[in-house]
């Protein structure tokens, strides 16, 4: 048993997949903030998508008119799933591209960028800030994953 | 090819590991049912988002009148989508934090902690139970993925 | 340290996980389109969810007129949603059982059938086609993944 422990501890003691290990905890994190933001935009907006949310706010009747969409809360909800839209195809491709001997510097590149341009896109999308603030950010971590994929498919490519 | 294999079969066979693969595997089928319900209710209700699957209810304007929103329909699409926010992050931090070296017993009370509670949470969207039933069983959740979390960077840190 | 990426790379050697690397990331990558083609029907269609992202085709009041929603938008937003609830199920689920140690050829069989039953989907929902297209190629991404759980499960239960 120590021995498969052992050998499972050199996995995460490698230093592209501590950076990854690492990378992907963080940009993870900060994806499930979105859900305590669409939160806090429901309660301070009074804007529920179910029923049973709005009976602390009253009864019957009185209680039905915050079953509405509110623009801040639809937004937060658009960020986040942008961020499941981008984030699940890292998070695939950055561990294959993680097992595949890249060099150490080249991988944190990568994941540095994957992870700031989230981050960057997270306030360009909450504040907003004005085009193409959004997109430039959107951008930069999709190249980094398509970059990733290529390293990927060139060392593992088996068909 | 032995040896390699063989090192792959170790993976599989450290019970940490092991009980990270049950634990994902079951609660990616329980997501998965959520499909089946989507469809069940799209078919009883008749509440369809595309012209192509209501031609065999009828031709022309009366296929048109299938093509709506059914408040059965959304309910399990929000929770689905709730499933997607959290499972994904539960799948890639609980993946990392099962090669992060945490004991068996550890590592089980987290992995049952999340699965359970994701499935309280299906029922408690689908019935629907009462408030705080549904917020306290994805609290549960969350919470479980933030312990694995902080285990992750204290173990793996590499910035 | 040159003996642990010894063995990092001996896991991207094997066949099996491969093979798995190769199909996650065409599987990915194929997702990754979806984002592009929101765009472009975005751009086409001028329907837009943002304010922010109307402000290049007028000001005040002639920009709102493009926040709007779109048939075709909505449709490859639908086809998008579809392909993260169940290539996210493929990524988990495939990546244990390619730890599980199955024959190369049934693990390429199972890959296979997935990656081209997503691919046919994606063009059954944009073309579209008459069902059941759209819903056979569902039904064969889903099957292949219960099957490829079902050995995680019989090969790792560890409840």
């Amino acid at each position: 048993r120590s021995g498969e422990m052992a050998k499972l501890t050199q996995l995460i003691d490698n230093e592209v997949f501590r950076a990854y290990a690492t990378y992907t905890t963080i940009v993870l994190l900060k994806m499930m903030l979105m859900s305590l933001m669409t939160a806090y935009f429901r309660i301070t907006r009074k804007a529920f998508a179910n029923p049973e949310d709005t009976v602390s706010f009253g009864k019957g009747e009185s209680a039905k008119k915050y079953l509405r969409t509110d623009q801040d809360v639809e937004r937060v909800r658009r960020g986040h799933l942008n961020d499941l839209e981008n984030i699940v195809p890292f998070l695939g491709i950055g561990l294959l591209y993680a097992l595949s001997g890249p060099e150490v510097s080249t991988a944190l590149l990568h994941f540095r960028i994957f992870v700031g341009a989230r981050i960057v896109h997270t306030f360009a999308y909450m504040i907003p800030l004005p085009q193409p603030s959004r997109g430039l950010s959107w951008a930069a971590g999709y190249a980094v994953t398509i970059s990733m994929a290529y390293k990927v498919l060139k060392t593992a490519l088996y068909l």
